[in-house]
């Protein structure tokens, strides 16, 4: 796994490299109690505002707090306190308005040996954040995390797509982040191999998930109103990763390297108060759908 | 003090509106479990890029949960789960670098019928966070707070200044927000009528603690990379409110108006990947009070 992410990571990087004509800045660190990782940022390239990719080895032994906080249905295993987890998780901003924000995350997690039932388990998922709704770019998203899902017994699309919906909810704006795509978690379903196989696979998509996307949208004409209407998306993106995300959350609290964790913060954001959009705007199009997720698979 | 915290809005608002050369937005709002509130905001001003100015006046039942989540030595008053509780919220962010954003808050909290021991309590303070730090606005800031603790024997500026440093500390980031100010809770002591005398005096004060800083720095001179430095510190603004901010996490999880919270949020913010400055910078003499409080009042 620990190779893999960093082989996944070279592969994205230098494609987004070639796009952004930029390279990207690496931080190697370490972390106090074992391991470490390999950031890589782009800023103010020509296609992303912001983008990082950060890879994690890390190992050490957890506090019982944290090992119960851990929840997930993984009972202390005895005084297995000790801890193995490496582990992709990546963020895309580009600048244009029309191209959406991409995030994806792949991870395993090992206590103890590893070698008991439920003492190992793999995580992640890939959603997108639109500003503005394009379907074809919500169903190519979708279709894409469906095949990989469907290529692997341990993996279930559906559940998976309902999990990210659930996961990603703004609870305070009854919105979710954006159109979703796969979101899961505790997979110790079948053998290691198995989901380790899905997990690899899944995470050799995302650039098949996403590139075609960027590729339309990137260029696209947008006025003043489309970019500050971004902003604002913004801003509910920093209220998502700063109020829920439990990675964020837990990295923020544990002492986790903090430029690494808050590298997935957009470069600018927005506040407006009391902000509306004219009903039937292309604005509020976006807005239903975060109101409600849709079924993308079943619009095409 | 529901009357109180309603005549200084307007007097705080009217000064406000004639500095700004723009009126703000009211907005009269009810809570659909007793009692409401009356929010105005002015956006892009001349002045100030969002400056909110919120009172309240609350009543209702509170869960048990929430009960005893409020802390502070409160002990269940038996089945007294019913609550009052009233103030005023203002936070103020100009659009010149040079010019700090203020926040002040000051509220009364009454359990039961506010008759036993420890059923009522007042709470608040005010607190400055500039992007460049001139040290005669930190002073001027404390002494006008001092002035106030000293005139009400129930007040301590000490312990006051100490919390406040205490409590507006971005742990994450190993810094304050700001330059601190005073912020103290539970006040209880004495009688009612010295608790409330001390804060409706330091209310009124706000003014006066206030203005004569941004008068001074309000129009001075700024550059682009002095803009971004405080777009940056306007991140940093955001992570404090979001992540510890105790009434803005309240206020979110238990269906406040979202409006009027997150009101609180600069209008805009910027985060840089591993932003440094350079030593001896003007940025970094801020960052360097940031991180160890300074007793301004001795550097008179």
């Amino acid at each position: 796994m620990s190779e893999m992410v960093h082989r996944i990571q070279d592969i994205i990087c230098d494609e987004l490299k070639k796009i952004d004509g930029v390279n990207y800045r690496e931080d190697n660190w370490e972390r106090d109690e074992g391991g470490g990782g390999r950031s890589r940022v782009f800023s103010n390239g020509k296609v992303f505002e912001k983008a990082g990719v950060n890879v994690s080895v890390v190992h050490g032994t957890l506090s019982k707090q944290a090992a119960e906080n851990m929840g997930g249905g993984h009972e202390l295993q005895g005084s297995d306190l000790d801890f193995f987890a490496t582990g992709i998780s990546l963020v895309l901003h580009p600048h244009n308005p029309m191209a959406p924000t991409v995030h994806a995350n792949y991870r395993y997690f090992e206590r103890g040996k590893g070698k008991k039932n439920g003492s190992w388990w793999f995580g992640g998922g890939a959603d997108l954040t639109p500003s503005y709704l394009f379907e074809e770019d919500a169903i190519h998203f979708h279709s894409t995390l469906k095949d990989v899902c469907d290529r692997h017994e341990v993996a279930n699309y559906d559940s998976y797509k309902k999990w990210c919906d659930d996961y990603f909810f703004i609870k305070h704006r009854d919105e979710r982040r954006g159109v979703g795509g796969i979101f899961f978690d505790d997979l110790n379903g079948g053998s290691k191999e198995e989901c380790y196989s899905f997990v690899a696979d899944a995470a050799s998509c995302f650039l098949d998930s996403y590139l075609p996307i960027l590729d339309k949208r990137k260029d696209m004409d947008f006025s003043e109103e489309n970019k500050e209407w971004q902003q604002i998306r913004r801003g509910r993106y920093v209220e998502f990763n700063l109020v829920y995300d439990r990675g964020t959350t837990f990295g923020l609290t544990t002492n986790g390297r903090i430029e690494s964790i808050l590298m997935s913060l957009p470069l600018t954001s927005r506040w407006e108060y009391c902000h509306e959009v004219p009903s039937g705007s292309r604005e509020d199009n976006l807005l239903r759908v975060l109101r409600e997720p849709v079924n993308w698979l079943e619009l095409e």
